[in-house]
C-alpha cells in the first residue's frame, strides 16, 4: 500500500525526485513523525534522511516497508539528489531560502497539486485515525460539560477540556482551543481569555485534537442555563442547526465546494441571517487541520468520496451573539456523514 | 516604544515596505495575535489589514498605539503597497507560491536579517512575558511530582503536566511535550507514548508553555524510585548537571554560540561522555521555540546581553540512558542568568 502510494506519487509529479523538508508531508509520506529530516523520493524509491536524534526511532518504525532510512543531514540529502534534473518541492510548503538554496543545482516543479491529490483522498487506516480524534475530542467535551461552574474562565474551561482529550489518548490540540462566553461567541476566531462563566451566558466551544498526528474539529454552542433572554438567540440557533443537518442530509457526492456552501447559506438566507454567516461553511482536514476541499462560495472543487471536511455554519452579532455548529465530516457512498455520534446537537442549556 | 521598533526596522530594511503574512512575526510588530492578517511597514507607518474574523479585536486592542487597523483581505493589503518598488518579505517564512505572486510586481528583498537582529534583543516586557511562561512551567512541573504513580503511562503524565501549565494561565504548550519512561529518555526527540511507568525507572520530561505568544522551555531528568541499577545514570547525570551550571556560570557577553556550546561540550570531554551528547547546547527562545542565537559548535554569533537562550546538555546511550536538563537563560548585566528558580536541579529520587 505504501510502496504503491508513494510510486503513483512519484509518477505523477512528473519530475526526476521528489525532496521533502516539510513535516505533516515527510509523515504522510513514511508514517513517521519527526520535527526535522528530508524524504527523497525517486525512481528507486523512498528514502527518508535523519539526523542522530530521530535515525535509532526511525529506523526501528519503518524498517521492512517502502521507506529506507539513512542517518545524516542536509549535506547527505543533497548528495542524494545528484544527477537529478528536475526536482519537485511543495511550494507552499518551501520557504524561500530553500528555494533559492535548492534553486541554484536543480530545475524546481512545485509537486503540492500532486501531494494535495492523494492526500484529499483518505484511506480506510487515515479515516479511522479522524475517526479517533473525532471521538475523543467528544468524550473530552462531555466529560466537560458536568464540570462547568460558574466563575470558570474561559482559559480554565478550554484547559479541562485539553486534558480531557489528552487523557483520552490525543497527542494534543489540533488548532489553539476557542472558548468564549456570552458576547465574546460573537468573534469568530476569538482568542480564549479570562472572561468568568454567569449563568445564562451563551458558550462558544470550538476545538478538536490529534491522533499520530491526524486532526479533529468541532464546535458546540449551547447555554449556561437560561436567563430568559435568549428568543433571538435560540432562532438563529435553531436556523445555524438546520442549516448543518442540511449539508449532512443534501451534500452528495460530485456538488462542488460551492454547492455545499450554498447548501447552507441558502438555508440561513430564508431567515434573514445569511449576512452574519461571514465565513465559508467547511475546510477539508487530515494532517492539517486546514486542507483541501473548500466549501466556500469560490470553490468549484468537486466533493468525493473518500474526502474530509468540516460542516461549520455559523451566525456572528457583533457583540450580542454568536453561533458556530460543527462536526467533522466525511464522503463515504456518495452520501455525507458525520464522524461525531456522542454528542447532541439540539440546543443543550446546562 | 512600538512606534520606534517599527521604525528602526522599516529603516534597516533598506526596501519601501516590509510585508508580513507570517503569524509571529505579525504578533511581534504589532502585539496582536491573529492566525491571518498582512502587515505593511513602510514610511508612513504601520498598517494591519484584518479580515472581519479579527477585525473588530484587533481595532479595539490597537487603538491608539502606532498600528492602523484596517478591514480587509490580501487584495486589499496588495492595493497598499502600489507604487513601491522594493518589498521586504521574511524568506525563510514566506512560501514559494506567495514570494512568486509578489515578485511578479515588486522587487524583493528578504527581510529577516533584520527581523531578527531586532527580535534577538528582547525587551524588558518581552523578558516578562518569558519569566512568565516559565514560571508556569516550573510550577506545572512541581504539582505533577506528588501526582506521578506506577503503572500511569507516559501520555497521561504530558497531559497532567500540560493542564496544569494551563491552570495557571499558559495559552498552550510551546512544543509537543516529550515524556519519556526507562530507556525512551535515550531517543532526544522521542514521541511520548503508552509505557507504563514502574518504579526505578528513570523519566526525561521536556516540555514548556506559551504566555502571550512568548516560550519556555525546560527539561528535568529523575528518578521514579531508586532500584540500585542507576550507578552509571548518577555518574553521568553529575556531569550533565556540572557541564549545565557550568554553562550559566561562565558564559559571558560577547562569547560565541560556540564558545558557549563548547563549555558544556569540554567538560563532558572530561568523563568522555562528549560523544554522547549529538545535539548542540542550545538555542534561542522567544515567540518561536526556536530561534537565535544558537549555541552549537559552528555558530559564530555573539552572546549579548538581552538574549534568551536555552542550556541544554544531555548524554544519551542508545537503549540504555538518556539525561537532559534544561533551564531557558538570559543574558544581563554581561552574565547568564536562569529564568529557573522554583525546580530543583539536583538528582530527584521520589
Amino acid at each position: 500500500m505504501l510502496a504503491e502510494k508513494l510510486r503513483k506519487i512519484y509518477k505523477n509529479s512528473g519530475t526526476d525526485a521528489l525532496f521533502i523538508e516539510c513535516d505533516f508531508i515527510r509523515r504522510y509520506l513514511t508514517g513517521f513523525y519527526s520535527t526535522d529530516g528530508y524524504v527523497i523520493l525517486d525512481e528507486s524509491g523512498c528514502k527518508f534522511v535523519a539526523d542522530p536524534r530521530y535515525f535509532e526511532a526511525a529506523e526501528k518504525q519503518l524498517r521492512g516497508t517502502a521507506v529506507e532510512v539513512i542517518e545524516g543531514s542536509y549535506a547527505l540529502a543533497l548528495e542524494l539528489l545528484q544527477g537529478k534534473k528536475t526536482v519537485g518541492v511543495p511550494y507552499p510548503f518551501t520557504d524561500v531560502a530553500s528555494y533559492e538554496r535548492l534553486g541554484k543545482d536543480f530545475e524546481l516543479v512545485d509537486c503540492m497539486p500532486v501531494l494535495r491529490e492523494a492526500m484529499i483522498y483518505k484511506s480506510e487506516e487515515e479515516l479511522s485515525l479522524i475517526q479517533r480524534a473525532c471521538d475523543i475530542a467528544e468524550d473530552g467535551f462531555l466529560e466537560l460539560l458536568p464540570a462547568l461552574k460558574e466563575g470558570m474562565t474561559e482559559s480554565e474551561a478550554a484547559a479541562l477540556l485539553e486534558y480531557n482529550m489528552r487523557r483520552h489518548g490525543a497527542s494534543g490540540t489540533s488548532f489553539e482551543t476557542i472558548c468564549a462566553f456570552g458576547p465574546h461567541g460573537s468573534v469568530p476566531h476569538y482568542e480564549t481569555g479570562n472572561a468568568k462563566l454567569k449563568f445564562g451566558d451563551a458558550v462558544l466551544i470550538d476545538f478538536g485534537c490529534k491522533v499520530e498526528g491526524y486532526c479533529s474539529d468541532i464546535t458546540r454552542t449551547f447555554l449556561f442555563g437560561d436567563d430568559g433572554k435568549h428568543g433571538e438567540f435560540k432562532e438563529a440557533y435553531e436556523a445555524v442547526l438546520a442549516a448543518h443537518d442540511l449539508v449532512r442530509e443534501t451534500l452528495v457526492a460530485g456538488m462542488t465546494g460551492r454547492e455545499g456552501d450554498a447548501i447552507a447559506r441558502d438555508h440561513l438566507k430564508k431567515f434573514g441571517l445569511e449576512k452574519y454567516f461571514t465565513h465559508s461553511l467547511g475546510h477539508g482536514i487530515g494532517l492539517q487541520i486546514h486542507e483541501y476541499p473548500n466549501l466556500s462560495p469560490r470553490s468549484e472543487q468537486k466533493i468525493e468520496n473518500g474526502m474530509v471536511f468540516s460542516d461549520e455554519p455559523g451566525v456572528y452579532i457583533a457583540g450580542v451573539l454568536g453561533i458556530r455548529i460543527e462536526d467533522s465530516m466525511y464522503m463515504k457512498g456518495g452520501r455525507t456523514h458525520s464522524f461525531m455520534k456522542k454528542t447532541e446537537k439540539k440546543l443543550l442549556v446546562l
